[in-house]
């Protein structure tokens, strides 16, 4: 399963062995960790007058992923990314995390090390000391549970429960890409079986799926947007609520306006969409605009700020008005092209096949 | 499984039901923190000067903790416990957890409802809030991670590798009961399978476990010996080095041995072994010194403290002094009650049968 021929039973070295051989790989990205690996506890230097945000996932093999189309190395890098999206979209800075995981005797000491290549380029890419976490025999598959720690002064943490009246709303990058992504990997399970997908590079793919790099990468490989972010920071602009696109731009539009009790009207014109996800949409014969909607798994941040911000936000090519937050609670619409203005849950989950 | 008759399919009402459902049964028992589930983090409140602690535990249904003779809210209670443990083992006070479960569709709503009603108790009894965590269906039996959090201010945390040369090893209650609880839980496993041990509760055990009543409370729902804390508080105590008794006590004495690069000499006749421990051992046919080097999940606190300590311990009940921390790395020894002095790696592990 791992890159090179070697494999060694996790067994043959044992939990404590396999702990230090793991714990060999890992760097200290940054100077928060007054005790990292080795204790009861990690130990987190004090952040003057910040608060601790603390978050938590679980990832299950054949429910969040699946290792006939993904490797281990990215598995683990996704897996940390999820959750510094969750520090992140609070509008705060994540600098730990503890990652457990719970293994069938199918994975080799080798296939480890691959998942933990994955995790330390997250963790160095994103500056996170890994600070604890623990190992365990399972009886099916892998079990991944990260926690993360992130600390923000209270004045500037973002909640979903902010959005005021007329906000707009506005998207980071492009969504429904990663949906796509796993449509075409699903798709060619079989041939990618014998092709496994590269450790974190992605030059090794078949053709079919060269021309569909974006959507592979923005799957197997998400990033944060980290620029939308800075750029908010830069022009001083705070906004009233916040969310990561994880269970799709409706799903996370309600979170917001079902926490905040308010209501939107989004532009189907405006929802920005990649050349590559509209043409492989084509070819699976999905409505683009559906899967921009519901797809998930894009890890942009979709946020509500104040209209004022309005004509330094059109400056930025990186984020995309795509609608108002409206009084009404029950309100939960998209302007279509033609201009019909229809309630968003005509348009559903279920209608979109995702679970088909 | 559950004690009620009634069975919920989980599929029935969903997670976002099921989560919701769960939600509703948490209460918050401290202050500190500002905003608990409902968003992508939760924020806990800064609490001026202090380090933040963090500890992630994983617990495998066959690995950790077995259905058949232990219920689902012991195991719940059980799991908050173990991981309360790490914190208060660095001389911390714990406040948080968040708590993910990976859950086969052999587990019913009322069955998690039991799990959480032992997971809130404890939460309860020791003033934690539960802020987070994350469910997921998953292909085999139950997976529960937990990660707490605490806060301590630094010249106050205890770690592992503080221990001096001629500390005194000090524990806190007794050893091996733990263990014999689970000896004799394994032994009636076909009995408690017809009655189930109750819900929090241990009046409905068969009369053969009455007289082991001690043990069996050991097992399957252990506590945090808080007065011994206490008690090293009020008289101003700080101990050099600190760990909990999960992996037992040799293990543990030279986890601290190890990191603080010392050796140790403990006598036998001053272990701390309760009377039903002693008594299960001759049931066994097991040495009960053997049960409280190598038994483990006691979940006490052993720790070393300077010798000018040694006239006000001696006065607790609740601690004893075991034995001394040697200059020699290499010196890892026990004088038995014949005064003979032996290294403890001759009684080992592997020895005892606990694999057997």
């Amino acid at each position: 399963m791992n890159a090179s021929n070697k494999t060694t039973k996790i067994s043959e070295i044992g939990e404590f062995g396999l702990i230090k051989k793991l714990k060999n790989k890992i760097s200290l990205n940054n100077n928060l960790t007054l005790k990292g690996i080795g204790d009861d506890c990690a130990v987190i230097k004090c952040q003057e007058k910040k608060e601790t945000l603390i978050s938590s996932d679980l990832l299950v093999e054949g429910v969040h992923f699946d290792t006939t189309y993904m490797s281990l190395s990215h598995i683990g890098y996704k897996a940390v990314i999820v959750n510094l999206s969750d520090v992140y979209s609070m509008n705060a800075s994540p600098s730990q995390i503890t990652i457990s995981l719970a293994i069938s005797n199918k994975y080799s000491v080798e296939d480890l090390e691959d998942l933990y290549e994955g995790v330390n380029l997250a963790a160095k890419n994103y500056n996170i000391n890994i600070v604890g976490g623990d190992i365990s025999a399972s009886f099916s598959g892998l079990t991944i549970s990260i926690t993360v720690l992130g600390f923000q002064h209270k004045e500037k943490i973002v909640y979903r429960n902010g959005a005021k009246k007329n906000d707009l709303i506005v998207v980071s990058g492009d969504l429904g890409a990663s949906y796509l992504g796993l449509q075409l990997l699903q798709r060619e399970k079989t041939i990618l079986d014998q092709h496994k997908l590269p450790k974190l590079a992605l030059n090794d793919i078949e053709d079919k799926l060269k021309e569909y790099k974006y959507l592979i990468q923005r799957q197997v490989k998400p990033e944060i947007n980290l620029s939308a972010l800075n750029f908010l920071k830069i022009n001083n602009i705070k906004p009233n609520s916040m969310i990561d696109v994880s269970d799709g731009l409706f799903a996370d539009l309600n979170h917001i306006c079902n926490e905040s009790k308010l209501g939107f009207t989004i532009f189907e014109k405006d929802l920005p969409i990649h050349q590559q996800t509209k043409n492989a949409s084509l070819d699976f014969n999905i409505d683009h605009v559906l899967a921009a909607l519901h797809g998930g798994e894009d890890y942009e941040f979709l946020f509500t700020v104040n209209q004022n911000n309005k004509d330094i936000i059109l400056k930025e090519k990186n984020l995309k008005i795509i609608g108002e937050i409206t009084p009404d609670n029950n309100q939960r619409n998209m302007i279509k092209k033609s201009g019909k203005e229809i309630p968003l849950s005509k348009l559903g989950w279920d209608h979109f096949g995702k679970n088909n």
